[in-house]
């Protein structure tokens, strides 16, 4: 998505280690007219799966994924990674390693607000290892749910997530696909 | 709010030791058309302070913070509890006891998205003691930033938080007023 890109183009830093900074307008501060547009093209892009849900994990992937799910005029539930005591005793929980923190994270969601026979679609911030994601995987199916799709708003294709989620056998797509991060550079698809 | 209200009616729970449940269609899954509604509303509400950001806590002030926002045209910013890598070594940081969690939480917003000269507009999802908005008024005036609002989904009279943020003489807004939580039940201010 071209909005997207220039303003990773603009604003975006390559910290080195494959870390994006992006907290200027994604994940610390946050551009609501941004999230929405990224939210109207996912909405776009899904709508013919028939997506009843969709699912995210905290913090990042908040913004985007209740973008898209207003546009597709969904709920949207984001998995927590440490257990409110509002949730009841039984949950639905996994874990995943998670690159960026360097240390393993719970991802936890109540059986309330995800249940069998639910179409599932999960919407993130970053597809990079896709560790994170397929752990939301692992939640909607231990419901009974099933994943349609995912969505990213920016793919870093040189960590082998897409590759991890491929045998899923659904859409996977990023806004925008950097294939490269060298020498302070970023690098796109296109 | 007529909807967020009849929202709680038919499917808020009350706890007990005043902890609301409202995890169906606010802090854990979300409802964005409801969301979007409160943001709205926030932005009707606060459209003549001429603010410059708005400010929340992660997590669950991101949904609504985001809505208003939009409707503002505002850049959003919302204070981690944990020191991501990707913020720089000099932070603003303040301790907020969270009563909900039972312990003292670091609310930490780096210097790159607020700045001395910003009037500054505070959406959460509740005010109940207003510990966590007193701490956002913190980071804020560190910065030298000026708080001209502060607004909540709920707000649970009987918990004080509006007493605490009186001194502060700026206009504070909730959708929903709680005035009692006794026995299982929620009573609202009208």
């Amino acid at each position: 998505m071209k909005e997207l890109k220039e303003r990773i183009l603009k604003e975006g830093k390559n910290l080195g280690n494959g870390i994006l900074k992006v907290d200027g307008f994604v994940n610390h501060q946050v551009d609501p007219a941004l999230m929405d547009a990224c939210g109207r093209e996912f909405a776009r892009r899904f709508q013919a799966l028939g997506a009843t849900k969709v699912l995210t994990a905290e913090i990042s992937g908040i913004a985007p994924a209740v973008a898209t799910a207003l546009h597709l005029g969904l709920p949207v539930v984001y998995a927590r990674k440490h257990k409110p005591i509002t949730m009841p005793d039984q949950v639905l929980l996994t874990l995943a390693p998670s690159h960026t923190k360097g240390r393993t994270v719970e991802l936890i969601v109540s059986p309330e607000f995800l249940s069998g026979g639910e179409k599932v679609l999960i919407i993130d911030d970053f597809l990079a290892s896709g560790q994170t994601i397929l752990g939301l995987v692992r939640l909607a199916e231990a419901a009974g749910a099933k994943v349609v799709g995912v969505g990213a708003l920016i793919e870093k294709t040189f960590e082998g997530g897409r590759e991890a989620l491929q045998p899923l056998r659904i859409p996977i797509e990023a806004l925008v696909r950097i294939t490269a991060m060298e020498n302070g550079t970023i690098t796109f698809a296109d």
